[in-house]
C-alpha cells in the first residue's frame, strides 16, 4: 500500500483520516489491554495505539514489537484525550489507531539506543553509523546540508552560473600540501592524484568562455587530521569572467544570504562588512576574526613606554609591540593558576610570557602593576577596563602578539561564555598579503595560492620587493571560522612569470610543473576570479556542531580509517602485480 | 565597467542604446574606412563596427585586433540595413557602433581555429582542451548537461529526496569491475578503493531511515577503455525506501520527462512502456532495443523446418532456433560481398554463418533459395517480405541468434538510414534473469549485482536452482542504449545469504567479505530499492554526439590519458617512500 504522508507529519489536518503509515518502532508499552507504540520516520515520532476492540489482530502482532522493528500500518487519526497531549511533539495532538500493522523487517537489539542523548563513543557511533545516522540530530544535521546544496543550484542557476564536473583523476602537484595518489595500470611507475582543488580546471573554463562555473566539488588532502579535517571534503567552487572583486563577493553575498534564509530562515545583513587583514591582525590578532563579541586588542606602546617595565620596553624598542586584552569581570574568574595555564599554552606561538594585572576598587593589581601606578588612569582609559576585569598583556613582535591575544581573545570569550551562540556574524577579510613566511619549508609561500593576482599598484613590487605585495583576494569568516576564500586570479603569463619567480621557481622548474598552463594563458584568458567556500564547515555552523563529522554522513575518523567498511585495507598480490607495485610492510 | 548582457543576446530589444559587451574576438575584417568585428560569448556572436566617425581611437585599436584577442566594448545598438541582416544570427538584424574598446588580453595564433566545423585531431583538441572547449558545439553540449544536472536537482528536491555525499575513499572490493586503488600513508600497505558506485553506501542510508535519497556521483572504473567508456563517469544515483518498482519507476519517468521538457523542449509520454527481458531478446535481439525502427526478429522455425536445409533443421534439432530480419529495399543495396562482411563480423558472437535470400519479383533468389522454393508464400506471409526484401536468417542457440540478428539489425538500420534521429524512444526492460553466465570468469555472476532482490516467486529457487530467477530489476533504454538501470534490493539478511551462496561464496568468505553489511541487515533495513542514470551517457544522448568525451569538459583519452597536464605521472622518490611503495618498472 502507498504511504499517506511521513509518520512525523501525521498533525491535525489528518482527524479522522485512515492513513498508511511506514517506519521504525522508537519504542512500545504494553499496558495490558492497551499497547502504544512510536513510530518513527525521518520527519519525526507518531503514537500508534492497538486494543483489542480496535483489532484483534494487530493487537496480537503489537505485542510482539521491538524497537527498530520495520512496520507498515494502516489506522485511523484521533484526538487525544486533553490530558494526553504533548505540547513538544509536532504529532501530539493526535495519535494512530491501528487496524491493521505488518512487521516488514525485524531487527536485533541496537548496540546504542536511537535518541539524541547517546553516551555511545566516537569509534561505535562510526561502526554502527547506520543506526548513529538514525539519532534525529544526525538526520536534522544532514538535512541542514542538503539545504545549503540545494540552496547552491538553485541560487547559482538562477545567476547564469553552469555546472561544470572536472577530473578527479588528475596530475599530481608537489605545491602545496600532500596529494593522495593513485596508481595507473597502463604506464608503470605512474600516478594521478586526486584534486587537492579544481583551481586550475576552473580557471582553464573561464579561458574557454564559460564564463560562470560552479561544482560542488570533493577534494583531497592527505594530511595528518585534526578536529575539522577530513581526508576527503567538499567545495562550493566558483569562477566568475569579467567581474571585478567587489562583484564576485556582491555575488557572494546573495547567495549566503539565500542559504541562510533557506536553512535556518534567517534574513542577514548585506553587504557584508570588509576589514583588511591588517586591520583584522590589529584589532582581532587573528585573520578569521569573530566579531559576535569585543575584547579586542588594545596597542599599549604609549601607555607603557618607559614606565620601567623592562619586558615591555625592550619589546617595543626591538621594534615590537605591547598589546592587552580586557577580560571583563576576569579579576575573580582568573586565579594566577589559570593564566599561567594560559601563559604555558601560549609559548607555542612563541610568545615568551604573559603579563597581566587586576583591576580592582584599590587600583591595579599584580606582579607587574607595580611599574604602572602612576599610570593607572592611563591604563584604564586606554583599555577601558574597570574594577573587577583582568588585563593581559603581550609584548614580542607583531605575529606573535597577534597569535597569542587571538587565542587568549577566543579561549576566554568561550570559557566566560560571552559568545552570542544565536548569532551568524559573516565578515570579509580583504587584502591579504600576497606571500607568506612558512617555517615549514623556510621560504617565502603563496599565501593563497600562486594564482592570486597582485594589487594592480603592487605589480611593480612583484619584481622588485616581492613580499611587500598585498593580493587581490578575500576570505569570507563566519563566526570566527574561515569559510571560504577566493580571488582575482593572473590571466596574464607575464605577470604568472614573474610570481612562480617570486616564489622561488628557475624558469625551468615553473616550465616543468606549469608550462602547460603558462601556455594556456598565451590563448586570449579573461581577466577572472572566483571562491570556494568549504560546504561541510558551512554545514556544521549551521547545524551548530563542532566538528564537521557530524555533518558527513561516512567520515574517516581521526586516523583516516572507516571503521564500518574497514577502509582502508590490503590487497591481493595480483592488484599490485597489476600496478606494477610492491609495499614495504614496516 | 559592468557588462550589459552577453554578446550573443544583443538583439532588437536593445536597438538604440549604450551596451558594454567584454568577449573574444571571432574574425574580423577591415574595409579601409570600416572595420567590422564578431565579438563571441558563450552565448553567440555579434557584430561590432569601428569607423573614423564613431571613434577614431576605437578604430585605431580595432586596427589590431586578432582573432582570440579579449576585449571589452562600449556601443550603440543600430539596426542593419536590411540587405545586411542575417537571418541564420540571433543578433542577425543588429549590430553595435563601438565607441570604446579595451584590449583585455592578447592571444597567439591558435592551433586550430575556433569554430564548429574542426579538422584538429582528437589528440590535439584535448592538448588544447581549453580551445576546443571555446567551440559553439562544446559550449552547447556541456550547457545541456548542465541543464540535465539543474533538473534534476530540482526535480528530486520537489520529490523529498536529499542530496547525502558518500565517500570516494573506501573499501575495495574484488566483486565487479577492477578498483582503482589509492594507497594510505598511515596504514602501510593498505589501500583504499575509489567507489564503482555508492551502491552499499545508498543501501545503508536506507536502512538509517533517510527514506529518499540522491547524488549525482562519480564512480570509477579500471578496464580497459571503449568509445562510450571513461575512467571515471557520473551517475545520477537514487534510492528509495518502501516503495514498489512499480513506483519507483514512476518517479524515474516524472525525472526523464523533465529533463526531456528542459533540456530540448520535447514532451515524452508516460508511462514509458515495458517489454520484459525475455520479449526483447526475442523481438530484438538485444537486452538495450532500439524502438524507433522496426525490422524486428521473426520466429521462421515452423516455416524452414523440413524444408531440407540441413543448418536450419540441425539447429532446430538440437533445441536452437531459426530468426530471421526483413532488410527493407536491401536486396538491391547489399551484394553478396557485403552479406559476406557481416557474415564475417557476426561470428564474434559464435555465429557460424549467416542465410540470406533475396526477394525479387521472379521469386526468392540467392544461395539458400532453392530450398525454400515451395515456402515462397509461407515465407513472404511470416516475414512480411516484399519484392526487393533482403532476408538474413541465423540459425543457432538462443543467444548467438539474438546477438548476431542484434546487431545487424541496428548496424543496417544505420547503414540505410532508417532510423529517425529526432525520436527519443524510451523503454523499460523489466523481469530480467537473476544471474547470467560469464564467459570470462567460467561461472554464474548476477547480472546487474549481488543485492538484487529475486521476484517473490522465485525466493523457493534461489536455493533450489538459482539460475532460473528473475529479478526485480528493470533498466530505462533510450535509442538503444542502456541509460541506467535499478533493482529493488535485498533487505533480509537471510535472502542476501542465499544470494551469496549463489554466486558460489562460503559462508567464511561471503563473511570476510560482506560480514559488516550482513550485520547492518540485522537492525531492521527497510524494503527499499533504486536506480542509477548515466549522467554521460544521457548528455551525450541529448547532445547528439556518439561519444561521452564531447559532453564531458576534460576527459582522458582512449588511453586514460590526460594530453594537457600530461595526467598520470611520475612522482618523486620522497612520495613513494611516504606510502610505503616500490615501483617496478619495466
Amino acid at each position: 500500500m502507498k504511504r499517506t504522508t511521513y509518520a512525523g507529519l501525521v498533525d491535525e489536518k489528518y482527524l479522522g483520516q485512515e492513513v498508511v503509515l511506514k517506519g521504525w518502532v522508537q519504542k512500545s508499552r504494553n499496558l495490558g489491554n492497551l499497547i502504544f507504540a512510536d513510530l518513527r520516520d525521518r520527519e519525526g515520532l507518531v503514537q500508534l495505539v492497538f486494543s483489542h476492540e480496535i483489532s484483534e489482530e494487530a493487537f496480537k502482532i503489537a505485542e510482539t514489537l521491538k524497537s527498530e522493528y520495520v512496520i507498515e500500518i494502516v489506522g485511523k487519526v484521533v484526538g487525544r484525550a486533553e490530558n494526553a497531549v504533548n505540547p513538544n511533539m509536532k504529532t501530539g495532538k493526535i495519535e494512530v489507531e491501528t487496524s491493521k500493522v505488518t512487521i516488514l523487517n525485524e531487527a536485533k537489539t541496537t548496540p546504542f539506543s536511537i535518541e539524541d542523548d547517546t553516551t555511545a563513543t566516537d569509534d561505535t557511533r562510526l561502526r554502527y553509523r547506520y543506526l548513529d545516522l538514525r539519532r534525529p540530530e544526525m538526520q536534522r544535521s544532514l538535512m541542514i546540508r542538503n539545504r545549503i546544496t540545494q540552496t547552491v543550484h538553485r541560487y547559482l542557476d538562477e545567476n547564469h552560473f553552469l555546472d561544470i564536473e572536472t577530473p578527479y583523476l588528475t596530475r599530481s602537484t608537489p605545491e602545496g600540501a600532500r596529494d593522495y595518489l593513485v596508481p595507473s595500470r597502463v604506464y608503470p611507475g605512474h600516478f594521478y592524484a586526486l584534486p587537492q582543488s579544481p583551481q586550475l580546471f576552473k580557471q582553464l573554463l573561464m579561458g574557454a568562455g564559460y564564463d560562470r562555473y560552479y561544482q560542488i566539488a570533493r577534494c583531497f588532502r592527505d594530511e595528518d587530521l585534526r578536529g575539522d579535517r577530513q581526508p576527503e571534503f567538499t567545495q562550493i567552487d566558483m569562477e566568475m569572467s569579467f567581474m571585478t572583486a567587489d562583484e564576485i563577493r556582491e555575488m557572494t553575498e546573495g547567495l549566503l544570504k539565500a542559504v541562510m534564509k533557506e536553512t535556518l530562515g534567517i534574513e542577514i545583513e548585506t553587504p557584508i562588512k570588509q576589514i583588511t587583514w591588517n586591520e583584522a591582525m590589529d584589532r582581532f590578532g587573528s585573520d578569521k576574526p569573530d566579531i559576535r563579541f569585543g575584547m579586542e586588542l588594545q596597542d599599549m606602546a604609549e601607555v607603557v613606554k618607559g614606565a620601567g617595565f623592562k619586558v615591555f620596553d625592550s619589546a617595543l624598542e626591538n621594534g615590537g609591540q605591547v598589546k592587552a586584552i580586557v577580560v571583563p569581570g576576569g579579576a575573580d574568574k582568573y586565579s594566577r593558576k589559570k593564566i599561567e595555564e594560559k601563559q604555558e599554552y601560549i609559548k607555542r606561538f612563541g610568545a615568551k610570557g604573559l603579563a597581566w594585572m587586576k583591576v580592582t576598587d584599590e587600583g591595579l593589581a599584580g606582579p607587574v602593576s607595580k611599574f604602572f601606578k602612576e599610570k593607572e588612569a592611563e591604563v584604564k582609559e586606554a583599555t577601558g577596563a574597570k574594577a573587577g576585569d583582568l588585563l593581559l598583556f603581550v609584548a614580542d613582535n607583531r605575529k606573535v602578539v597577534a597569535d597569542s591575544l587571538g587565542y587568549l581573545r577566543v579561549s576566554i570569550a568561550k570559557e566566560l561564555d560571552l559568545i552570542d551562540n544565536s548569532k551568524f556574524a559573516f565578515i570579509w577579510v580583504v587584502d591579504w598579503p600576497l606571500f607568506e613566511y612558512s617555517e615549514e619549508f623556510e621560504r617565502y609561500i603563496a599565501a593563497h595560492h600562486p594564482f592570486t593576482m597582485p594589487n594592480e599598484e603592487d605589480l611593480d613590487l612583484l619584481e622588485t620587493d616581492p613580499h611587500k605585495c598585498h593580493a587581490q583576494s578575500y576570505d569570507i569568516v563566519l563566526n570566527g571560522y574561515e569559510l571560504g576564500g577566493g580571488s582575482i586570479r593572473i590571466h596574464r603569463r607575464d605577470i604568472q612569470e614573474k610570481m612562480f619567480k617570486a616564489l622561488g621557481f628557475t624558469k625551468e622548474s615553473a616550465e616543468a610543473q606549469f608550462g602547460w598552463f603558462m601556455e594556456a594563458l598565451d590563448y586570449g584568458f579573461p581577466p577572472h576570479g572566483g571562491l570556494a567556500l568549504g560546504l561541510d564547515r558551512f554545514a556544521m555552523l549551521l547545524a551548530g556542531k563542532d566538528n564537521i563529522r557530524e555533518v558527513i554522513a561516512f567520515p574517516k575518523n581521526s586516523k583516516a580509517s572507516e571503521p564500518l567498511t574497514n577502509a582502508p585495507s590490503t590487497v591481493s598480490e595480483k592488484q599490485l602485480e597489476e600496478l606494477y607495485l610492491r609495499t614495504e610492510n614496516k
